[in-house]
């Protein structure tokens, strides 16, 4: 056992992992996706696409995108009873808890729980991409005391999850959106919940544990409940002069501002952020609330020279959600259900190629002391 | 952004945490334990005297011992209808999903799960220690159609943890070991479940959350999953031929023998193994079940012999557990249970000292295609 030397923090710089999934190339500007630029493929391609490249390794053809979206259909119920047992639960539970408590059961459902092989595994991470929008959107509802949605095969994938969150048919225009929205969430590299599911999947632990882990991982602020703490601080400065108020007092009380800042694009703006700040310009003409894009490009300024952050995806997909009249507290588990197919991706090539994560530390305590 | 440019599989050797909690001192064959050496604690104090030190940096006064015991006992109760939740998963469901589920379950019910200061989360921490045993015993006892064991508050913490399991009450010998149990398993620097909590809790997320990770991934048999699993053979075994004749066998066809190896005393057996081993020749010769203890014996003696390795604690803590009448699938779960209180304390002080974990990869897959 050779203990290295340096420390590292957050193990910031660290390489934890080799991967053929993607990678985050700052030098050339790059979200590498199996091979292809992500932002590339967010303006010329669809979500069900990305999913078969990151589960199949290659872009669909047409039949194969068909029969991708038949064999999810399929596996959109959930178990019978399922729903109910979200009736028990207090209804203060966040929609992040409820979630990583459904998948968490979900696994007790499973007949193939215990079976270990590749194949066995994409067929469980179908049938989680298949019932987490579900999950998302209808254990809400129950907790909240409106009525499940039954989810329409005669939508597209991405459209039926935002019609089960709604209740409303979405537009073509939202549709677009929310589908690029999943697109731009759908894989990042080595993001702490995708790093949690690993280390989990990693003592041969099941692929639900592994994903319930990464929703625990993605409910925190400095990861993916930023989402949701950007529309609040939106929502609470109201005007261009009170946001800009507000972040002034925030940096004044040495708080972090949620939505900005990234481990590795510290000096950069996010190229997903840019792309959900043009959809944000679009859907905010199409709904007449260019005020908010103008709040949120004054508060991108305004963090540029008061402190020389960028935005993160995070800062301009909140918007667009509000704009799309998703409740605030389902931001962060939609941000979940794009990811799982990254994080399921993870998981078979972590079981594939495996071995233990098992750290070491710098102890600091004191020593030689006897009861 | 440096990058290391060494990859360690599983971070072998690589610090990944400060920690004044514990550490494994492999050259004076330690386990420290906020200075002291595990061993000495575990023959010398009992469990709640652990608790103490681990979660208040200091071993307890006799009166400090009893306001901790009897903050716990007020805390045994779980919520109103939760227990009845675990009849509506499906009969199948492992009791460390079971457990996952339950963890996660819990955090809705906590009013103060907001509240980010240590004192609040110290306070959690307690309430998870007083109500996981009860949720390991009865979780089990309603999925399985046996009627839940109310806590009884006359017994010690440990001796009303195994009476709920067993429904009966412990001898002092089998409650002495089974104390012994928990203390060897309470804590142990940074095994992939402590770092899996510690690496949920430095996204903000809270201490529910990281506790539900680090059950997904004690789960993995690589990790805890490996105490029932090594039951399952010396029964499979039945006899010292028949175990020898098994292991010859799994060597043969390059299996892991569960039980064996460990990440860290790869050359050396783990001085909490050689506690259980003599816990399980005392227990062993007061049951009449000297055979097993004998079965357990030749194996490590073969292990060491074909492959220079030594059994780890699971190999020996999991017929300690069964000469206590412990159900197989629970044995997971206790070890859990144990564990607790370093999970804990983990998460106290992640949040106390945060950077968010976030390493990098080593990409291997193509690059520069187009859609
Ligand atoms: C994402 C994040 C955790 C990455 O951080 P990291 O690599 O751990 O970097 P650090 O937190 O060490 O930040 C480095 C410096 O920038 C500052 N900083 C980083 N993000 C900041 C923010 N959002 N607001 C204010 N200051 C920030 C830090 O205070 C620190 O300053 P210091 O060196 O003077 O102490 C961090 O930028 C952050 O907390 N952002 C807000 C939460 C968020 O939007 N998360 C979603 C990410 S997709
Ligand atoms: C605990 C454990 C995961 C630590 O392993 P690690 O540090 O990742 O070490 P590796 O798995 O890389 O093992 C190193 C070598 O020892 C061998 N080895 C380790 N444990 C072994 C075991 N239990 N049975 C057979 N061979 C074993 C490996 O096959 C490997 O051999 P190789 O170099 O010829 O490939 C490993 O010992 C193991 O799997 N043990 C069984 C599970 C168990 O008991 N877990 C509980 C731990 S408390």
């Amino acid at each position: 056992m050779t203990q290295q030397s340096t420390f590292k923090p957050g193990l910031d710089g660290v390489i934890a992992a080799e991967t053929g999934i993607s990678y985050l190339d700052v030098e050339q500007e790059e979200i590498v996706i199996r091979g292809y630029d992500l932002i590339e493929l967010s303006e010329k391609k669809q979500y069900l696409d990305l999913v078969h490249l990151l589960l199949h390794d290659a872009l669909p053809q047409q039949d194969e995108r068909v029969t991708l979206e038949n064999k999810l259909k399929a596996e959109y119920a959930l178990p019978q009873g399922f729903l109910d047992i979200f009736k028990q639960l207090p209804k203060a539970t966040h929609p992040m808890d409820a979630l990583r408590t459904g998948i968490s059961m979900l696994g007790g459902y499973d007949d193939d729980l215990n079976n270990w092989d590749k194949e066995s595994t994409e067929d469980k991470a179908i049938r989680l991409l298949a019932k987490i929008p579900n999950i998302v959107a209808n254990s809400y509802h129950v907790l909240n005391g409106t009525k499940p949605v039954t989810p329409n095969e005669d939508l597209p994938y991405s459209a039926n999850f935002l019609y089960m969150i709604t209740g409303k048919e979405p537009t073509k225009q939202e549709a677009a959106y929310f589908d690029q929205s999943l697109m731009v969430y759908s894989e990042h590299e080595m993001p702490n919940s995708t790093f949690t599911a690993r280390v989990i999947a990693s003592t041969n632990a099941d692929i639900y544990g592994a994903l319930t882990g990464a929703v625990a991982s993605l409910k925190g602020n400095l990861h993916g409940g930023a989402n949701e703490a950007v529309m609040y601080m939106l929502l609470e400065g109201k005007t261009i002069d009170g946001f800009q108020h507000l972040l002034y007092e925030k940096l004044k009380n040495k708080e972090k501002i949620m939505g900005f800042g990234h481990r590795v694009y510290m000096k950069k703006m996010d190229p997903r952020a840019l792309l959900m700040k043009e959809a944000l310009k679009e859907l905010a003409e199409e709904k007449d609330r260019m005020d908010l894009y103008e709040m949120c490009d004054a508060g991108e300024t305004l963090m540029r020279e008061e402190k020389g952050l960028y935005p993160n995806l995070d800062y301009y997909a909140a918007p667009v959600y509000y704009l799309l009249d998703i409740p605030i507290d389902l931001y962060t588990p939609i941000f979940y259900a794009a990811r799982t197919v990254g994080l399921c991706s993870h998981v078979v090539e972590q079981h594939a190629n495996n071995r233990l994560f098992r750290p070491r530390v710098q102890y600091n305590g004191p020593r030689g002391l006897h009861p």
